[in-house]
């Protein structure tokens, strides 16, 4: 894979390990903090230091702290902040976004892939961006001063998710590709309603707001955590597994996530708190200003019981522990959350049950295999070439599938030319590549320009009922037009099989 | 007033102290306790000690953890017991009641008196019994070990109310005879409303459930209550005065009732709680399953929130902290607590929003002044003596209005005689007392009653249109009945007077 231009916003905890991550991987990182001042030494040294997992000081293209210079240009925008300011940020960066790019929210809580995508779509109609979300953050870390991170741990596995679903096929071999630890799922509800924090973190520390309030100190698991406690944070996690049932969700309470994510078969949700080691040395919050509340309620919590109000599915537990929270901190989270009118929730969301087969329907697997070959021989798909044309469902398909093969944001203004398609048949695909001010300019029809810019007719056309018209460089390749087509032409075959089929 | 057989259940801080109060008075007291290992220095000495405010030690008539010795043949019967205990009981005692007896619940939290009436007229359906309830215990006071208690203050002021709020004309001369520090309020929403305890105790209780559950020690109003905490525990009062609102009464925050109590002009609910003297030292329940849960939330919180529903009142704050309390304590208070429909709450009740207006047509004043009369003259009102008759309604008023005057139950075994009312016009009672057996197996006439048993023609006979005729005594009184009559005339010409007007 090339190095790629990725914009990080955030500077905190996992907005530096994200930096310094790609940044060892030989990406150009762009940070955003709207303090710098918090980042001081990353911006004087444009460089990122960090220990543990990963360990070295790494260049950094930029740090900034203006929204439209850290996204310009951006193959993909990595959102690393408190889910309740994705709203404002989707809000601020969306006059600066361009077509193609990918933007991942790290991680998204409760819908906040939708929140992001209905925002962006609200403010720029016509625009073609990505918007996805991860189930949680990808590291264990902390920051270290104004200089760097700590990464202890690189999670093993964390499931995201684009909505919708089906961009999950264009996207998803990029973020796998840079992050080999995260998992596409097909369902943006799997990673929405794993937000285990959201059950666990209000609920402890409305029945801890006395002593937070009064600033004594405890461990927050350990003795915050008391079976009474826990008893009421297993009645929230019990409304979330109804609502994701009626969801047509597999429901997986905490304790299930637990065993399967810390690989300790704990014997009840009490066990599990006493017991996950990365649980045992953390403190309670110092204030009831914590993102345990202004976080994890409005995102989390707030879209559980919309949910259930929408269902009819009583949340009483959840429904007391947003009220008492938002009266700690004097916000009213129900009207300021993510309920699902405040998300412009899609109603297919609530009411697709079986969002997989749905998926499937809506896009067979032919169109997977597509971008992947795409994306292998995204080196060869240079900026300004391709025309797409065709009929409108499969010119988008493939211009979209086109844009994040070639890992970059090509937008309107620079995407010169384009692939053309044209359809010869039910299942047919024609792919040509031609110099599109040429082409256009001249009115010209395919078979010509085959000749008159190529020099050549196309070999294979009838292949198995299908013709492929190989995509041509045009500039420094144009002179070695016969050796690039057959260079090519295996993964194009492969292409063509898998249009096909 | 002379001596009465009085019944305190309960030895707890407050039984003790109503038994020694009682007892210093020259009352007869029963003590009963269910496990008398906890009195046992005051069962085997028959005495109990006090210090503080009343000093000394002090005879009890009995000390027993047998319900039916306990309240046979009482006059007064206080239940000083947590609230939740009252269903139960009255469920015990009502076998053993005795027509004319008065229960007092000190306090009676929210509907006790009611539900209590409820339990015993279900049970003993013709029984005529009393059943009140004040709005807070009467002493500031604590145990001392198994012999006696301490009593740090008599509270200047305690409201009590008997439902139905009718009962009052008959009883309340005798409470605020034994007690001359509480005073009656003429509608059981003002004692059941005002509570205050229900309000505080469980909120703040969930908000520090985690510290109490692990054992942390803390001033539990001082540091327990912080402004957070204060501001949830406002938000449930605000849902407590708008019921009482719709219940036709002036709602009454808790920030007016302690600046009225405590006679300080505190600035907020947090002021007030800081700066409450009695609070300062009041330290954490050592336990969720404290009377702050076990006894506040059904017998306060539940009945407010069962209210709010008839009312369609949302009450989410007191909803919310009866959720996490019974969650806490693994009991569903909503289920078992005093809602409408587990007490029974007479709809009256719910719909009467004038029921001062309502109580004062049914019962007019002159009928609180003949009960005045009765008391008075109450010592000569000896035992077996009166047969009433007349329009069943009038009958009932002086039969009850007796029983009470007398200061003891008279049970129908050994009533042996009655007062006769007969009606001579709208506004005439006719009042004449027989030896019941005589006239009965004689089957006389009033008229002929008169000269054959008491050698007389009554006088008076047409006074102002009443026709009042002295009760008289028989035995050791029979040889003295012109003695007697005059004695008796002043007071029943007065009460010929009230039952006039």
């Amino acid at each position: 894979m090339g190095a790629r231009k990725i914009s990080v916003i955030g500077a905190g905890n996992g907005g530096r390990a994200f930096a310094a991550y790609l940044s060892s991987k030989g990406h150009e990182v762009v940070l955003f903090n709207r303090t710098i001042a918090k980042i001081k030494h990353m911006a004087e040294t444009s460089r990122i230091t960090s220990e543990g997992e990963i360990s070295g000081t790494f260049p950094l293209k930029a740090v900034t702290d203006d929204y439209h210079a850290a996204i310009t240009d951006a193959c993909v925008i990595l959102i690393v902040l408190p889910a309740s300011a994705h709203a404002e940020v989707a809000a601020k960066i969306a006059p600066s976004l361009q077509d193609g790019q990918i933007i991942l929210l790290n991680p998204g809580r409760t819908w906040g892939a939708i929140e992001v995508k209905n925002i962006i779509k609200k403010a720029r109609p016509g625009l073609e961006v990505y918007v996805g979300e991860t189930q949680t953050l990808l590291f264990t870390c902390r920051e270290i001063g104004d200089s760097g991170v700590k990464i202890f741990k690189i999670k093993d596995d964390n499931p995201f998710c684009f909505y919708p679903e089906q961009d999950n096929r264009y996207v998803d071999y990029l973020i796998t590709e840079l992050f080999p630890n995260m998992s596409v799922v097909d369902d943006i509800k799997i990673t929405s309603l794993t937000n285990i924090g959201a059950i666990i973190h209000p609920t402890a520390v409305v029945l801890n707001a006395g002593s937070i309030s009064r600033q004594q100190k405890f461990l927050f698991y350990r003795e915050g955590l008391t079976p009474e406690v826990v008893n009421i944070i297993e009645k929230v996690d019990q409304e979330r597994c109804k609502i994701a049932e009626k969801l047509g969700m597999c429901p997986e309470p905490f304790l299930e996530w637990a065993k399967k994510v810390y690989g300790v078969d704990f014997s009840n949700y009490y066990d599990a708190f006493q017991n996950i080691e990365p649980y045992k040395e953390i403190g309670s919050p110092s204030s009831l200003f914590s993102r345990y509340i202004t976080e994890d309620v409005p995102t989390g919590l707030v879209p559980f019981a919309s949910m259930g109000r929408y269902f009819g599915i009583p949340t009483p537990f959840t429904d007391s522990v947003i009220l008492m929270a938002s009266s700690l901190v004097g916000t009213d989270f129900m009207e300021t959350g993510r309920t699902n009118e405040n998300v412009s929730l899609p109603i297919e969301v609530l009411e697709g049950g079986r969002s997989s087969a749905i998926i499937n329907r809506a896009f067979p697997n032919q169109e997977t295999s597509i971008i992947k070959v795409l994306s292998r021989i995204q080196d060869d798909l240079h900026d300004n070439w391709f025309v797409v044309k065709g009929r409108s469902d499969r010119v988008n398909l493939v211009k979209r599938c086109l844009f994040v093969a070639k890992g970059k944001a090509p937008t309107r203004s620079t995407m010169h030319a384009h692939v053309f398609i044209t359809e010869s048949g039910k299942n047919n695909l024609e792919i040509i590549t031609v110099k599109k001010n040429d082409a256009l300019r001249d009115g010209l029809g395919l078979k010509v320009l085959e000749k008159r810019f190529y020099g050549m007719e196309f070999e294979e056309r009838a292949e198995a009922g299908l013709v492929v018209q190989p995509l041509i460089s045009h500039g420094e390749y144009k002179s070695d037009v016969a050796l690039f087509i057959k260079k090519l032409r295996t993964d194009l075959y492969e292409l063509a099989r898998h249009v096909r089929e």
